[in-house]
C-alpha cells in the first residue's frame, strides 16, 4: 500500500533524497539468522558506484553503507535492518536554472504538479541516488536467498545501448565483470566504448536494455493471479528510474510467434522436467517453472544533455535549458545492479509467500 | 498482499475458476454515490465475450453479471461490491489426456508443481476466464471515474497480430468499434481477417500487441519510487494471461533514443504545460503528465494448438500431446477489453490516493 | 489496506449487506489440500444462526453456504474460497420511521454521516449479518488449521450478561454446548435464562462478556511490534459489531497487579516449558508462549429496543423513536461463534507468516 | 502486511533496538506541505524522556532525534521522512545472568522460540525503547493534522494506579501538565506519590490505565467492518509493550449496561448533531461521530522487579533469577506520550483514508 515500499513478505521501504542528509532502505521480514556484514553489502553497492569509469557520471561518493538495526553479533534477527548510505557530496552549487524551470524529459514538472514542492537541489526523490538503497537491501537479500534455495545465482548484464545490440553468439557469462558495460558480449564492449565516448563529448546520452537472470530458482514460485512471479518483477523494474518497457522470456516479441514455435516442449531430466527452448522466461502462468528466469528493462536516455531544450518556468513563461554538470551518457551502465537487486528482492519475497502459504511443493512429478 | 487482489485504495480481489459454478470480482473501496446497474456493467463484459467472430474461442457464455452487494437504489453505497458471474458452459467432457499431460507453453504444470492439485476440466484458475471479473471491476471503475475526473477516456485497441503491423497513418480512432480486431486501422483489420483465418484452420495460434490510452488523466497522479503510475500500470497489464511484456510511451525503443531525441519539450498551453512529443508516454517521475497515458503490451499466442507437441506426465514419463477443442487463434483479441479495464482500475485508485495523500494538486503552473 | 479484508496471508474479504441478495466472504492465501467442503462449514454457521432459542432474534434464515471457487474435489486448490450466503429472509416490510430517524446508539447516523446513503432496510453494511460470512471464513480456517497445527482446539463462552459473571470455580468445559449461552457455568446458564427473558418481555437489552481460548497453539506465533498475536486479536475482536473492549490475558485488570504477582513463571516440563499461571494470556511480546491463548471481548447492548429515545431526523428536526420488531435482547450470545472464528482467522494467520518469514522454529530450549 | 509497519495511507514503520546504534520510523504517506522540523518532534519526546522524575527509570539519554530525509526548506516534500534517534546510553556492562536465563514475565523467552537469537543486551527490538520512534512519528502526525482538521486536540492521561483510580468529578484538563503522573486529578496525583515511591523502593512495579482523548475530530472517519476506527484504535494500542486490554467509551463496563442505558440520546446543535451522552467513546459502526473519541488501556507492570522469580536456562535447567538495574516502577506513566502519538497517527491515517474514497463528507444532516 505504502508508497515507498515494495514486497510482501520482505518488505523494503527505501528513503531520502540526492542532496539530504542521507538515504537509506527500512529492510522488514527478513528471515532471522541470516550471515551478515557491512562488507557483505558494500559489495554490491561498489558495483553501482558512479565514476567507476568514464562512461558513468564524475559525481563520486563513497556510498558507505551503515548497518544500524536488526543485525546481532553477525546474524539477522528477525526484525527490520536499516541500512543508511550518508550523502557526502552535498557540495553548495548555484543551481541557477533549475531552481525555476522544468528540465524536458525530467520529473521536475510532475513533482511540482503533484506536491507544490520543488527540492531542485539534485531531483530529490526522483534522483537515481534512490537506487543505491535498493542495491543494498538487495545484498542483504542475496545473502537471505543463500540459506533458502542455495543455488540461485542472480546475474545482470547489458544487451543493448542505443542501437548497437550484442551478438548472441557471442554470450560469455565470464565476460560480464571484464568490462565497464557489465556485457557478456566482449566485442561489444569495445565498440560500444568507442560509441559512447564520442556521445559522450557531444554532451548527450543514450538509452539500454538490461537483462537480468536468476539460475537456479525453484518450480513453485509465484501465483497465477496478480501475485505472479511476472507481475512482481514487471513492477520491481518499472519501479527503477527511467525504466520505460519491460519483458520476460520473449517479452514484446512474443507477439511475433505462432503458438507452435512459442511452445517450450518438455522432456523428463534427471532432476525433473527440462525444457527444449525458454520462450517462457521460465514463467508460466505466474508461476517458476525451475528454468532460467530471464526478464529485460529498456532504460530511457538521461534527460540531462547539453544541448538546448525548449521548456517552461513555473510561472508559465516560455523558455530554453540546457542542464550542464556532471551526468551519466548512459544511465542504463549502472541499472545493472539495480536490477540485480530487484531481481533478488523479488525472488526472495517469493520464496517466503510459497513457503509461508504452502510450506513446500507438493505436486512432484515422476 | 494477497495473492488475488490489485489496488490500493480501490482494491479489486477476483475469484473464480474456469469449471466452477461462478467467478467473480470483490471490489472494495469505491466511492459511494456512483450510478451504476448491472446493463452498464454488462456494457463491458459483453465486449469481451467469447464466440463474437470466428477469431475467438467457441465457447459462448452469456458472461451475465450480477451485482450482490454493495449498490443500494442505482447508487454504490461505499461498501464492498460483488460482482458475480456464473458459469453456464460446464458442460462434461472428456478430458482425456488433459488429466495426465502436461499442455508446453501453458500453466499445467508449474500449477501442479506449486499446489499439488490439477484442476484439469480447463485451466483452473489460469483460464483467461478469469479476465472476465477484471472486465466487471473495470466497468465499475468507469462509471467512479466519471464522477471524479469525467474527462478521462480509456481506449485499447490492437496494434499488431504475429509480424503484422498498423500503419500509424491510418490511425483513426473511429475505426476501432468497426472491426472484430478493435484496430484503428482499417486497412490492417482487413489483412487481419484473411491472415488470422488461415491460421485458425491450420490450427495454430499467434501473439499481439494492445495498446490502451488514457486521454483526459489529470497531471499529478502517482508518485515517484514504487507507486509509481508507471509501475502499477506494468504489473496490472504484466498480471493478465499471457502477457509478455509491457511498454510505457516509446517503451522498449526507449533503448534506441539519444536524450536529445526522447526530450518532451515542453510549451505553454491555455490551460496548462503542452508538450512537442510524448515519449514519456504521458509520466515522468511516476507522475503523469496530462498528456495520453500510452500503455502497450504483448500477448504470446495461446498454447492450445492442433500440433503435436513433446511434453511429459504428471508421473513423469515423455509422451505427445494435441490439444483440440475450442480456442482462441489470437487470444490477443479479448486482451483489448481486460486492458481497458486494468487501466480503468489503476487510474480509479491513483485519482483516490492522489485525493488521500494531497487533497488536490498542489503546485500551480503559470 | 482494503476497508474490508482482514489478515495478512490468509486473508479474510467479507461483502454484502443484511437485505441484498447475498453475502460472504472472498478468502484469499488459503493452503492447498484443505479437505473441506459445505457441510463442514454450515456446522458453524448453525452454531450462529438466529432464533435457535428465545434469547436470539427470532428473524429465521437458513444462512446456507455455498462454496463457489477454490474447491476442487473436496479440497482447497490454494486459489481464492468465496463462500456465499443467500439472504433468503428480505420480506418487504413498512420501514417507516427508521428511513427517516436514526437510531440513537446505532451506525444509522454515522454511515449517513460519511456516505450520504442510508441504507434503511436493515443496518445495510452493519448489520450483525455480516458476521455470518466471518463464521463462514473461520470454518474454513478451522480445517486449514488441523493441517498445519492439528493439536489447536479454538473455543468461545459467555462469562458475564449484564452485572452477571460466572463464578470460575464452576468451570466445566464439557458444559459450553449444553446451554443457550455457551457458558461454562451451568449454574449460571439457569440463572442467565431467568434474567434475560425478563428483559426481552420488558423490551430492553443488555451487554456480554465473551472469552474465546485456542489451547495448543505453539510457541513462536507472532513478532514483537505491529503484527503481534495480540495486536491481531485485540484487531479482529474490536472489529466484530457492538464490541467496545478487549482483554487478553489479565486484561484491563492487569493494571491493578504487581510485577511480583503478574510473573508468571517458568519451569521445565517434559515437551517444554510450563508456567506457574498465566496471567499473560499466552502472549510475550507480541509471540505465543504455547500456553492458552485468552482472549476477552465486551459487546454492548443492542441499540434496537422498545423503550423510546430521543433522537432527530435527517432532516435535522428533534424527534422520537422506538424501534420495533425482531431483535436480540442479548447480541454477546452470537458473537461467541464470531469470535471463535476470528481467532481461528488470526492464529492460521500466525501460523502461515511464521512459517513465511522463519520456517520453522528456531529457537530449541533443553 | 509487514510485521512492522502501522497504518494505512499514513503509514508508520519503526525500526531499531534498544541497544543497537540507532532506531527510528520511517514515515510514509505524510502529505506534503507540512510545516515541520526536529524540535517540533523534540518536544514530544522530551515528554516521553526516561530520568525525569523519580518515578521513571534512570537510564537518560538524549533521545535527540535527527530528520534525515522528506523535509526541505522546513516543509514535509510528499517522501518519505525518516526520523532517526541514536542511541547514547550503550554502556558496556556485565549482562550476566540475562544471557543465559529468561525473565518471567518478559519477551526474552518468545523471542528466543521464535527468532533462535537472543539480544540479551537489553531486550533488543522488544524493548520499550521502540515506543521512542512511535513519539517522534507521532509528533509529525499531529501537525499534519493541524493542517487538515486543525481543530483536533489529542490528549492522554492516567487515570489510574494499581487499584488506585482517579475520582471524575476532579477531573481538570489543566492539571495533566502539572504533575509527573500526567493525571487529571491533582488528589490522585498527590496520592500515587507516596504509593509509588513505596513501591520504587521495595523493588516492585505495578500496572497502569491510561485514557487518550482525542476532541474536535469530525463525523464520518472510519468504516463499518475491519477498518474501523474502533478496530485500528485498538491495534493501535494494543500493539504498544505491555497493553493487555484496550476499551473504547464505556469499554468492558459496556457489558454491564442495558440497552436503555447505553443509548446515547441525539438532539440538534448549532453546528449539527449532539448527544445527551457518550457511552460509545465517539464511534458508532466503526465511525466517528464527531464526539470526543475515548480510548484507554491497561499497561501491565514492568517485569523486571527485584524480587526473586523461578525460571528456566536456554538450556532448560530451573533457575532462579532477580532482575537488577534501572527500571520503570510504572511503566504505564511513559505510556501517556505514546498512547497519543498512536491516536495522532490513527487519527491522520483515517482523515487520509476518508479523503481518498470519500472526498469530504457526504451526508448532511439539517
Amino acid at each position: 500500500m505504502s508508497m515507498n515500499s515494495f514486497g510482501h513478505l520482505f518488505r523494503v521501504t527505501t528513503w531520502g533524497e540526492s542532496h539530504g542528509p542521507a538515504l537509506g532502505a527500512t529492510v522488514d521480514g527478513c528471515p532471522p539468522g541470516v550471515t551478515i556484514d557491512e562488507a557483505m553489502i558494500q559489495h554490491w553497492l561498489d558495483k553501482r558506484k558512479p565514476g567507476q569509469s568514464k562512461f558513468t557520471t564524475q559525481r563520486r561518493e563513497p556510498d558507505a553503507v551503515k548497518i544500524l538495526s536488526g543485525v546481532f553479533e553477525g546474524q539477522t534477527t528477525g526484525t527490520p535492518v536499516q541500512l543508511m548510505i550518508e550523502n557526502t557530496d552535498q557540495r553548495s552549487k548555484d543551481y541557477g536554472d533549475i531552481m525555476e524551470k522544468f528540465r524536458p524529459g525530467h520529473a521536475d514538472i510532475t513533482y511540482w504538479q503533484k506536491y507544490g514542492i520543488r527540492d531542485y537541489r539534485g531531483g530529490g526523490r526522483s534522483s537515481a541516488r534512490e537506487t543505491a538503497s535498493r542495491v543494498a537491501a538487495g545484498g542483504l537479500a542475496r545473502e537471505a536467498i543463500k540459506q533458502i534455495a542455495p543455488n540461485v545465482q542472480i546475474t545482470g548484464y547489458m544487451t543493448q545501448i542505443g542501437t548497437h545490440k550484442i551478438d548472441r553468439a557471442n554470450f560469455d557469462w565470464s565476460q560480464i565483470e571484464q568490462n565497464p558495460f557489465w556485457t557478456p558480449d566482449a566485442q561489444a564492449a569495445e565498440d560500444w566504448a568507442v560509441y559512447l565516448d564520442d556521445l559522450r563529448k557531444s554532451g548527450n546520452s543514450v538509452g539500454a536494455v538490461v537483462e537480468v537472470v536468476a539460475r537456479g530458482v525453484p518450480a513453485g514460485l509465484g501465483a497465477p493471479v496478480y501475485a505472479k512471479l511476472d507481475t512482481d518483477l514487471a513492477a520491481a523494474m518499472m519501479s527503477i528510474n527511467a525504466v520505460k518497457g519491460v519483458e520476460i522470456g520473449e517479452g514484446m516479441a512474443a507477439a511475433e510467434l505462432t503458438g507452435e514455435a512459442n511452445a517450450d516442449e518438455i522432456f523428463m531430466g534427471q532432476d525433473g522436467p527440462q525444457y527444449s527452448s525458454n520462450h517462457a522466461g521460465g514463467i508460466l502462468g505466474g508461476i517458476s517453472t525451475g528454468q532460467d528466469v530471464v526478464v529485460r528493462f529498456a532504460v530511457k536516455p538521461t534527460s540531462s544533455i547539453l544541448t538546448t531544450r525548449k521548456t517552461i518556468t513555473k510561472s508559465g513563461e516560455e523558455t530554453e535549458i540546457i542542464t550542464k554538470g556532471r551526468h551519466d551518457p548512459c544511465v542504463g551502465i549502472r541499472a545493472v545492479p539495480v536490477g540485480e537487486a530487484m531481481m533478488a528482492c523479488v525472488i526472495l519475497d517469493h520464496l517466503l509467500l510459497h513457503r509461508g502459504q504452502i510450506g513446500e511443493n507438493r505436486g512432484r512429478i515422476g
